[in-house]
């Protein structure tokens, strides 16, 4: 069987958003699944000792108007929430929570997400907001609750994190084929044009 | 007549050297002629307080990986040289001289000085590589070794700096159609996309 490809992406990352729309597409033209995998960018740029765009000179500007002709491009609907970047502990871990017991509806759950907070500016880092998304896809409230203070879950999403890191991963969306890693939504291109060659 | 096309790269950016080997004949198909102009990111890199790629935990190790990928890609030579990455400061005062008498002249040489980098490993941060990679292209040597002294020449660069710092420019490479910026050379085909439908 095909390998699985691995799809990394931080919930406060709009090309995260831009790529979550299509790569489940673009894997099953391929006959791949995908695994999607939340983490936080905000603990590998400790690491790499990189900013938020929003905060860089110069690029961040550069940034807000990619996002908005990007959008477009995609076809995704898109508004840069009025918090940003947020943190995704609280939408992380109700992902890798749920999917444990329900992979198909954790997936389903991203996507609500991701559109929550990207298109319709609800704050995502908030447990009841994440939880109100997830509760209208019938996810039990309040064991979500419960869950989302789980320090069995908190270490869950830490150690995928710890993962992705030793995987080299730094940025969102990051997504590797066969061990080939590529970096960024423009890269989809590419990660098509490698399911379809086994690569250049 | 329509808009030029802005180029902006710096010598020592390898994702310029790819763009630069293709951004002529994809503003030709259109119509369009482009200005080249080469940046420094040094200058650039401390009002964003950006590293060089390599010097970057974990992104430094996939740029690696990419360049070579996206040589092949490209379908260019390419080698990441020794000595990785360098001042810019006497190639890009070497082009603008030229370019004041020759600018058919300046964008040959600015070819070959990136292949001189690139793809055979010259330092071209030297003012001697840089003068050799003229002189075999017809350029008085002894002339291109006094204007890369000349503080006219010198502040042409930097002015040069400043107003694509004023523009907004960030990266390497950087590309403006009638207005529109487009950073990175996996944005090309935007770019393409941006000329032939006057955007989206």
């Amino acid at each position: 069987m095909a390998n699985a490809i691995d799809f990394y992406f931080d919930f406060s990352s709009p090309y995260g958003y831009f790529a979550a729309t299509k790569i489940d597409d673009i894997a099953a033209k391929y006959g791949r699944t995908v695994v999607w995998r939340p983490i936080l960018l905000g603990a590998i740029f400790k690491i790499t000792g990189q900013q938020p765009l929003p905060t860089i000179p110069l690029k961040g500007s550069y940034a807000k108007h990619d996002l908005a002709r990007s959008a477009r491009l995609f076809g995704v609907p898109f508004k840069l929430p009025s918090r940003f970047p947020v943190a995704g502990q609280a939408p992380s871990r109700a992902f890798y929570w749920v999917g444990d017991r329900d992979p198909v509806l954790a997936r389903t759950l991203a996507q609500a997400l991701y559109r929550a907070y990207f298109a319709e500016d609800r704050d995502i880092s908030s447990p009841e907001v994440t939880a109100n998304v997830a509760a209208k896809l019938g996810v039990n409230r309040d064991e979500l609750a419960q869950a989302l203070n789980d320090p069995a879950v908190k270490e869950r999403l830490k150690s995928e994190v710890d993962a992705a890191i030793e995987r080299g991963v730094f940025g969102s969306p990051y997504i590797i084929v066969d061990g080939e890693p590529f970096w960024g939504s423009d890269r989809l291109g590419q990660v098509e044009r490698w399911l379809e060659t086994g690569g250049w």
